[in-house]
């Protein structure tokens, strides 16, 4: 199994700890000492060498930090942890509600007076460090980069990840490394700018058409690289890790040690570009007056992916959609109040290990029912497990990784006899869905501007979700990529080949939980007949061939439109998917996918 | 008449004019000159002695300006005026296609030696001359503040307005200028500053519960304020403006000479808080290190309509709404082929004309017939006059300045019979402006959020148009008002009480134009017997009430809540208008709102 299901957290481990860490401040000086959840590569997932804020305080989250004073340690998680950190963390620690909470206005109020606060300046990107440098102006609380105190104190702390990288195809990647590195050095050129700094491990992964298992879930290696106006590359990275790649990698790429990269920043010659978001802030240091801030130069060519990897990626999807519909068959077999949410985990990722391409599972599968199906970001454990009962909606969102493309894909199932309440939220929320996947809009806009359109249904009954509809996806690589991003929040334009998710939702705490989500591809779209003439129009194809729910589905509010996009819909992934299923999965299959 | 209609543009005056002008340029040793569209006041519309531009060029739109140099004059104009700038200006003006073309990029171009550029520091703002001058930096051109070398030899330049203030009661205000002073000196003192200046017109006379008249249509008068944080206010103004309204006014406010105004900011103590993107580069300059930069503190206070507002508002609306019901069912009685634009203003005014409260129209009406309705700015000269021909769409954009209200409607009427794709264009316009008018959206959204809502049918078919969905309008004052806007560029949250305009369109140039605006308001949103606990949403109040040409939809192309909200909307203009009307205007309308 690659998903487990054990309580990892131990308040009772977090005093000890804590104490141990407040000597070592002591030591130093320090008045402060912040332990952030992120590593040097500011990733979603960390490797257990860096589940520093873990074990020091319990919480498991996946964004937060704690500062640590003498008298006070504040764990700070935004709202959706809010719930978990209590029950996570002993009392020596206290929540905070982040962001509404900055830290530089609680180090004031718990500081009065001034005084050092010390941070390990590779998990803290330089952006980060300069903004709250600039917040603290004036309070006389100095920020102090210094050696990491927690790994000082944590005795058996698992080293860094040390898996093997592997080869990513030309068939699957679409472009050899050399063009890509080519590509990007031209933009270097252009903008006057003798390399690039590296940090972001999916970048590197693209850049060098490579993958690795250092993190649970993202197929990524750990490591740095400069990217010269050349083309040529340092990749500093274990040459252990590393074995056989050498004519993979080609006489352009060196491999250096990991210990070398400061060095060798201290001599490159500049203008450097670094991203401030995201590069450590020791790197930003080293490089100095010849650090240039601009946006890591992989994102946008990696965000628009190529005809393989939209092709790879529609593959992926038919297989992982074939391994769905076996277990959505499977469990409509199943008698209410006879299943757990484990058992449900279990038997999909079973159903996902068949295919030879899987390696991983995109994330720890979310399989809540019932009040379960409230919590956006739950994970069952041995603890949480609830039955699956009769009129409970179950909501699944799970997904793999395949060596050909990353699938991420949500369906709520009724088990059992739904309630009218739960069917009309659902079909607010497919309303909202496929209004964005039927969607055509002018090039140029983002996510900010067209988001709101899979909201209307759901908000003229007065409802609403609490999340963003959307998050960019790798091909083969992060399950949240970005820039791209369905959000208010985001201002990028989508691009032809961008993979995003459509995933409105709907949650009534306590009670039940609902979410639908495709993954789906930015295309121009075709002409139309009464079309503008000379106005460049974009669209989505759905890449996700899954059936919906048709139990909940409550027909007479729906428009014309709307059933036609369902039953075309329908169509498509009876027509696709039953090849590859056979049997009594492709007769389930009919049923489910037959015209509304 | 408010309006007219001659045709203004001589491009024959231009020539002589430019050369006396860079005789002036040499005379000073200027290497260029800027002449803008604005007055001090950075309003849309200015008063015949700030016509510099016009006088200058020849050029009469409401947005551009001209940058003279020795051997070139580029008069730089944005999308909407590309065609008539053509027209306007003699072949000395070089047209410049902005903002593509930005005026520091031209300078670099046409200067590559650096050279010394005069502008009058009253009509640019301090954020534009700070911008460019950042752009020019290392160019070696000099921006150098001089007199006006325009009014220099401008030789029968009218003199400023100098029109008479009226009190505006506070049966329309519905709060006094004392409370609104009060609230606002509040603000001023919890950001520790010391005064506000005030340059805008509008912001004024909404202070101070007072209206002008000096440039067309804006019930504005020419002045500049200072409010002191104890809610006194210096206004600069000429006396003879204010005659009578020292006890209107009150003790608080003193009445100061114009010319005093530089003097007085000189003795001002600070901080003071003034509006970068609006404030003349002069009273910046003047304040020096005292001023500080924010939004004019009347801006949002004055977006957010009090209850009486509303309340007068909306009456005007029904007033309104009346004049137009008795022009158009006198247009309906009129054959195809026997009216010209013209007619169809007169008529219009005229029957506005009627209403004891109209004291102007809110701006010159757009009456546009066949290809004229693509032009999305058109106003009507005797050249441009055509006649409203069998199968032609009108498109009539207009609107009143009534003491209680000012409002801005626009209606596409079909001329004898109507083409099937001018239909369904018609139909997907109005479905957009159904879909914005029955939007519930959550408190905190912006224009940007969801403006794309009343594009969605458009885009469906490949369709769009090239402006903004809504301006925000003031309660009599500005037609066109911030920050509210229904625009991708607005990110200034919606709030109750907010008066903005949903006007969709569609435009194919050449043949015809579509638009349909109605005016609406911002009020919380009723709950709804689903809805969220504890999630507060907005919706809208339509205050137009004005019949939406049946003749022109597609009843199949719409949804059955499509249908309703159209019949529901028809229903009520029914049942307000009728009786306003009465006779013949009447049964027009009760057949013109029969449901669909």
């Amino acid at each position: 199994m690659f998903q487990t299901f054990e309580v990892t957290a131990r308040p009772e481990q977090g005093p000890p700890r804590l104490a141990a860490l407040r000597q070592e401040m002591t030591r130093e000086g320090l008045d402060g000492f912040l332990v952030p959840r992120s590593d040097a590569h500011q990733g979603e997932y960390v490797a257990p060498h860096d589940e520093r804020l873990a074990w020091l305080t319990g919480f498991t989250g996946s964004a937060g930090f704690c500062a640590v004073l003498r008298d006070v340690a504040g764990v700070f998680v935004d709202g959706r942890y809010r719930t978990q950190v209590k029950a996570q963390v002993a009392e020596v620690f206290t929540p905070v509600p982040w962001p509404e909470v900055k830290l530089s206005g609680w180090l004031r109020e718990k500081l009065p007076r001034g005084g050092r606060v010390g941070f390990d300046p590779w998990l803290h990107s330089a952006g980060e460090i300069r903004k709250l440098t600039k917040e603290l102006d004036g309070s006389g609380i100095e920020l102090s980069a210094c050696e990491n105190l927690v790994d000082r104190i944590w005795e058996d702390q698992p080293p860094p990840p040390m898996n093997p990288v592997r080869a990513h195809p030309i068939a699957f990647a679409g472009e050899s490394s050399t063009s890509k590195r080519a590509r990007l050095a031209e933009g270097l050129r252009k903008a006057g700018q003798r390399a690039a700094v590296l940090t972001l491990p999916d970048s590197i992964m693209w850049l060098l058409n490579i993958r690795g298992s250092d993190v649970a879930h993202n197929p990524v290696a750990h490591g740095f690289a400069v990217l010269h106006d050349t083309g040529a590359v340092d990749l500093f990275m274990a040459e252990a890790k590393l074995r056989g790649l050498g004519d993979h990698l080609g006489p352009e790429v060196t491999v250096r040690a990991p210990d070398d990269f400061l060095g060798a920043l201290a001599v490159l010659e500049g203008p450097v570009l670094v991203d401030e978001d995201t590069v450590p802030q020791i790197v930003a240091q080293a490089l100095g007056d010849r650090a240039v801030f601009g946006a890591d130069p992989c994102l946008l060519p990696k965000a628009r992916k190529n005809a393989a990897e939209i092709a790879g990626s529609a593959e992926a999807h038919l297989r992982d959609g074939a391994a769905m519909v076996e277990f959505l068959c499977w469990l409509d077999a199943q008698a209410p109040g006879s299943l757990t949410e484990i058992d449900v985990v279990k038997r999909l990722e079973e159903l996902r290990r068949r295919d030879d391409r899987l390696m991983e599972i995109s994330f720890d599968t979310i399989a809540g029912t019932g009040p379960n199906g409230a919590v956006i970001h739950y994970r069952v454990t041995e603890d949480s497990n609830a039955v699956l009962e009769d009129g409970h909606l179950l909501v699944l969102d799970s997904g793999g990784q395949y060596l050909d493309g990353t699938t991420d894909v949500t369906r709520t199932i009724a088990i059992g006899a739904p309630g009218e309440q739960e069917r009309r939220a659902f079909t607010r929320v497919m309303q909202g869905m496929i209004a964005m996947s039927r969607l055509r809009w002018p090039r140029g806009l983002a996510g900010c501007h067209i988001e709101a359109i899979a909201r209307v249904p759901l908000w003229q009954a007065g409802q609403d979700f609490n999340h963003g509809l959307g998050h960019g996806v790798g091909a083969y690589l992060s399950v949240h990529e970005g820039p791209q991003r369905l959000s208010r929040l985001s201002d990028v334009p989508l691009e032809p080949g961008m993979i995003l998710s459509n995933e409105p939702g709907y949650y009534r705490e306590g009670a039940f939980g609902i979410r639908i989500e495709n993954l789906v591809v930015v295309e121009p779209a075709p002409d139309l007949p009464e079309g503008d003439a000379g106005r460049e129009m974009l669209c989505w194809r759905t890449l996700t061939h899954v059936p919906i729910d048709r139990r909940l589905i409550v027909a007479d509010m729906l428009t014309a439109a709307e059933r036609d996009w369902l039953n075309a819909y329908h169509a498509t992934v009876a027509e696709r998917i039953g090849p590859l299923v056979g049997g009594a999965a492709e007769l389930w299959l009919n049923a489910a996918t037959a015209p509304l």
